[in-house]
């Protein structure tokens, strides 16, 4: 069929790791080669990933593999600019806008934050397509655009090219449509290939647990954030992890234009608690591990030079920092059932509900509301009279408001009064080398 | 997309499997039929086979699943017919040409014999593939040529129609290329789905057992006899398992026309014990099962009736049983390493042997030739003498000697006088309900 004969057979391989085995470096370089060039087909990829979620790989393996998803691409390098460079990712979560206020804010303590990142899909939204509701702001950028914004404002989030880590990009669509998505080294890999192809200098995980994320319990998501810092020290980059709580949104917004105008609030000195307390959090781990110790970011947020980077981050690419934000069409309002003590808005339930009110997609590619998504008017721990308004529905479309009500079904609890839950802690663990 | 919703989301039926639970009756008829349909693809469809074959199916969803098969496509129908029905099933072995004497001499015994059959693919052979070789005769049929045949003869060999479990062909051929052939649920229910539409009475199922086979030991070999067994007899099909011996090649030839001309030796009162053993074992379970115990099957094929039958039945389809067969351009002849005992001669050496030489296909579509295979001149037991002919090697292409060669590497064994092995059982077991 080919000039060339194929170093390996795909069957071949697929059984090494269905019968317990553990992938050769060979193998993995010529699987993800292969795959990347179409020579193995998806229908063999998908079965080797299945038997990859199902028998684990080890440690080295994944290092390979991810060295391998590396190598199907380009790698950028921002060797040549005058700041160190910090990048930060998140696994997902439900309001999850941290990436608006922290990249600004740690580009005005001196670090240059790369941030390239992907389209929302399912219930986590997306960061690009939270900012594409600025009037004007793009999210392509060409790689000589994002070096010299990186030299002239130190922030740029914008669209990883299609460049980087190609075998990633076919193999998580993949594993999308084939129930495949779950399993610790594709994930770890999947994200790891991405940071360390896009040459940060650091990178700062934070890994999500509970019911709104894609961990559900602290010990997957230790075992993936290990692994992730295990893969980033071992390739040279300084990798450390927090693992943070979902358990609840964070912050009051979760949508697209509502979690910009609650980033904005941050960064203006105000916001919610817990979205300030990760924001500097997150910063202050890259702020240090970029050598940078001598800045505390909680001074740069106060005194507003993270507004200032804000701004102009905007502006570089197209956006009008003090335009109007979009407005829904249509809104609803969802009160409290019963007067008491807001014990539980689960993460999840919200998260969804915002997807299905249009903040989020479906399919890739699909059209995202800019104005969709729920504003929270309560957090668990506040005491709540029945009938006020618990959270609003935001969407232009309102005949999205029924199977977003469904998704809300129960996950708003109120206990009685005497039962408030211990103060939520946000920052659960951290992790490095 | 449709215009009808579909009645479930592939990425949860894989889900369901994959996090070790039970699929649901609706979930396997749905999966089935969509997959058949193009709606479930087959990169799903592989992580699908990947789960079931590392997780398993419980006897009930094995059953839904060979159902589910079946309804995708057509059934036959042999109830006008004048005679009970017997078929026979190999899990496939090298040399294992059983279904050419044994299809005739049943029905010498008065049982009619559909034996809807496959193409060889890999290094056990085919049934079609060897009668080819015959001048003349042909694979196709149509169905009223089946029913015609079975009447007027009592016995047919041919393909098996497109229109029977279109469902399980196209999972085989996925299944052969994502490394997901190995589940025992998928081999019980795609056997089991083709010959439970194919409309027999009864099946007498010959499993396999031994290197040359597709189960290398007892214990997987009886769960896959008894899974079957169980689907047939709940399907209202009377049916039988033995296990037999595949560590060693069936008779003196692998191959094509070499095997079509050692069952003609079979036929006509001689041939190898092994093979004529083997051969009325069988007969006597389908001639008992269909409701015949009042005929020995080894009477027919000592008085020549299954001889008369074998001409019948080639004649019938255009073949020429006095045409004489087709001989290898090349051959080329292996010899005796040492002088002693023959201790081992590996049945999966000289299937794959055959294979290389031409015998056999590597991918679908792919023509055999029909000359070639491996000619044995000493079996398991007998005393060799350094540089006698052990066997012969027969190719139309002789650059194909040397890889033919290589497989056999390590598969001939000679031990010291006094060393014979125990004498070889064919039938190891027998298992029915």
């Amino acid at each position: 069929m080919t000039d060339t004969p194929e170093a390996f057979d795909a069957v071949e391989v697929i059984a090494t790791k269905r019968d317990g085995g553990r992938l050769s470096d060979p193998q993995i370089d010529w699987v993800v080669d292969a795959y990347t060039r179409g020579v193995v087909a998806d229908e063999q990829m998908s079965a080797l990933a299945m038997a990859i979620l199902l028998n684990g790989m080890e440690r080295p393996e994944i290092a390979r593999w991810t060295a391998a998803m590396i190598a199907s691409g380009e790698r950028m390098d921002f060797s040549s600019l005058s700041r160190p460079t910090a990048d930060k990712h998140s696994t997902g979560g439900v309001g999850d806008k941290i990436t608006l206020p922290l990249a600004p804010l740690v580009a005005a303590c001196g670090v240059a934050v790369p941030q390239l990142s992907g389209r929302g899909l399912g219930h986590t939204g997306g960061t690009l397509d939270k900012l594409e509701a600025i009037p004007g702001w793009r999210a392509e950028l060409s790689n000589a655009e994002i070096l010299a914004q990186l030299e002239d404002v130190g922030a740029v989030i914008c669209a990883a090219g299609k460049g980087l880590a190609p075998a990633d990009k076919k193999l998580y669509a993949l594993r999308d449509v084939t129930g495949t998505v779950e399993a610790i080294p594709l994930i770890a890999s999947s994200i790891m290939s991405k940071k360390i192809a896009e040459g940060t200098g650091t990178l700062v995980l934070d890994v999500k647990v509970g019911s709104g994320a894609f961990m559900k319990d602290l010990e997957q998501a230790t075992e993936l954030a290990e692994t992730m810092v295990a893969l980033g020290t071992d390739a040279g980059v300084r990798t450390v992890a927090l693992l943070t709580d979902m358990s609840v949104p964070l912050g009051l917004t979760a949508g697209n234009a509502v979690e910009v105008a609650e980033s904005v609030e941050v960064l203006a000195g105000g916001g919610p608690r817990d979205v300030v307390e990760l924001t500097i959090a997150l910063a202050r781990e890259m702020v240090a591990a970029a050598g940078r110790d001598d800045v505390d970011p909680a001074d740069a947020l106060a005194d507003g030079r993270a507004m200032d980077f804000w701004r102009r981050m905007i502006s570089a690419q197209g956006g009008d920092p003090d335009a109007p934000l979009p407005t829904p069409r249509e809104t609803q309002v969802v009160t409290a059932p019963t007067t008491g003590v807001l014990t539980g808005l689960d993460a999840l339930g919200v998260g969804v509900a915002a997807w299905r009110l249009g903040a989020g997609r479906s399919r890739p590619g699909e059209q995202v509301q800019a104005a969709a998504g729920v504003v929270l008017h309560a957090t668990v721990g506040d005491r709540v009279v029945e009938g006020q308004p618990l959270l609003t529905l935001q969407t232009d479309t309102p005949e999205r408001f029924a199977r977003a009500e469904q998704a809300l079904e129960g996950a708003i609890t109120v206990g009685p009064d005497g039962q408030e839950p211990s103060a939520r802690q946000v920052v659960l663990q951290r992790i490095d080398r």
